[in-house]
């Protein structure tokens, strides 16, 4: 089943003809879940084919404009497009402005509901819940209030097991209590365990986005062991003070963060103007942390 | 000297893959003079190598998100190249809203300043003046106020015929006196008429920006005889109800426009997203109008 991201933009404010800025699409199973909407958003969601219409819900990192500056636009185009469905944005309270603003000046009229709903940068919180997802806000610091997010698949039934069904005879009622754990007893009494029913299902996937941020190496427990964390490096280390100075994070960093908290494969992105060479960004995040990948407009990557 | 369009985009509100929103750089000898300003427009400056640092007033037709959904980028990236000139932003006053907002929320701290100029869309008035052209409204009718540009280069002054000059040995001190209008007289009392002395300057060209709008018989004499007329033609003829209803112009009334205007040049733009093959807008704006030619991202017209 799906559990894909598509990056749509990995620049920093500063645009460059290599980089839109910040937006990425987390493709659960046909639900998108949009990550940062950078202007052009809309735009590059065309050019990788995939719907406005399944975008449910918007989760905002923090109220700068190239992480922003693609709402106005892709607001208006999902009432073109005569939407519906209620459209949800998650973000720091500042964003909530924005929102405000051009549901007040722009869109009065529009064929939908757009609820905004504030994350509150400071915790680590269930910030939203369905069938098959969870979403934890992680606490981030930046220039202004800013929040990462953790998308975790919740753990899947496992498999039954047919050939052991038809042995048993088990009928078919009793299939759901299997898949939740129960065992079955035969005629004779006999207990045959659930393990020997059923296959495990495939571990639960996670994803987490943090961006922009300094290095927080206090954030090692909350991305434990996620399949894939993208993580900003917009510096390479030459340039750490800078990092420091405008509260965001090195490719060095980046991968350390990575290392400490065990995940499975890091990608990087956000990427400043002022490096032209990004191969350099992944040599020195490789060298910490060897399974990284670099962002770019267009990749997808099956988590 | 350099008096040229680039248009940045030239579609209509409901994005597609071909087409960005309205946005064009008019080049009057390397000073930029923006109209509209969809979402995506810096990035599409950049594409065509045009520095956003010669862009110093920008005129806004109307106060719809494909026109002005630029503007919160551009703003932003001009405040981080370092500008220090002011900005000159010139629309209909609901425009003035969003600038408001920008500079409330976002850009309070920026290192330019940005000015708004209201423009009534109901009057046909100079909005802009400097050594080289004049900048007139045009009172356009649309779902909102919406207004034109009209950009006309002033007279220049004739050339100095160098052979005549050295001939009747005229001072250099009169050579501005005969650039003016003045005749000489020599010595021996003849009058050498100013015909005589120089050679006439190119006529004055000049750029009409009429986009979103009706079809509107009454421009014609504000259009009379402009070098370049870019109208929007969103629909074809067969959508004329359509047009109607939504504010809009057809091919066939772009080119009416234009023919009744005695306009040198049309280019037609502003293309609705249901319109699949832009060449049946052309073949009916020609069969009226011949010297028309659509407008594409990256276009650059010399007028």
């Amino acid at each position: 089943m799906n559990f894909e991201l598509n990056i749509l933009g990995c620049g920093s404010a500063k645009p460059t003809r290599r980089h839109q800025p910040s937006a990425q699409i987390l493709n659960v199973r046909g639900k998108y879940f949009m990550i940062d909407c950078g202007e052009g958003a809309q735009t590059q969601m065309q050019m990788m084919g995939l719907s406005m219409a399944n975008v449910g819900h918007i989760f905002i990192s923090h109220n700068h404009g190239d992480h922003v500056f693609g709402l106005p636009g892709l607001i208006g185009t999902m009432d073109l497009l005569g939407r519906t469905a209620e459209l949800h944005i998650h973000g720091p309270q500042q964003v909530g402005q924005l929102i405000d603003f051009l549901l007040r000046t722009y869109y009065a009229d529009i064929t939908y509901r757009v609820i905004f709903h504030p994350v509150d940068p400071s915790l680590h919180a269930l910030v939203y819940e369905d069938r098959s997802i969870t979403v934890h806000s992680i606490p981030l610091e930046h220039r202004v209030p800013s929040v990462g997010y953790l998308f975790r698949e919740k753990p899947l039934l496992p498999h039954i097991r047919r050939e052991m069904i038809d042995a048993f005879q088990i009928p078919f009622s009793q299939i759901n209590n299997i898949k939740a754990g129960a065992s079955w007893t035969t005629e004779d009494g006999t207990v045959i365990p659930h393990e020997r029913l059923t296959t495990p299902a495939a571990p639960p996937r996670s994803y987490a986005y943090c961006s922009d941020t300094v290095y927080l190496p206090q954030l090692r427990e909350i991305l434990h062991g996620v399949t894939l964390l993208y993580h900003e490096a917009t510096y390479l280390h030459e340039r750490a003070l800078r990092a420091e100075q405008t509260r965001h994070s090195t490719a060095i960093q980046a991968a350390m963060q990575a290392r400490d908290a065990e995940v499975g494969q890091l990608c990087i992105g956000h990427f400043s103007a002022t490096v032209k060479d990004e191969s350099l960004l992944l040599q020195e995040a490789q060298s910490i942390f060897p399974n990284t990948v670099l962002a770019r407009e267009g990749l997808v990557i099956s988590i």
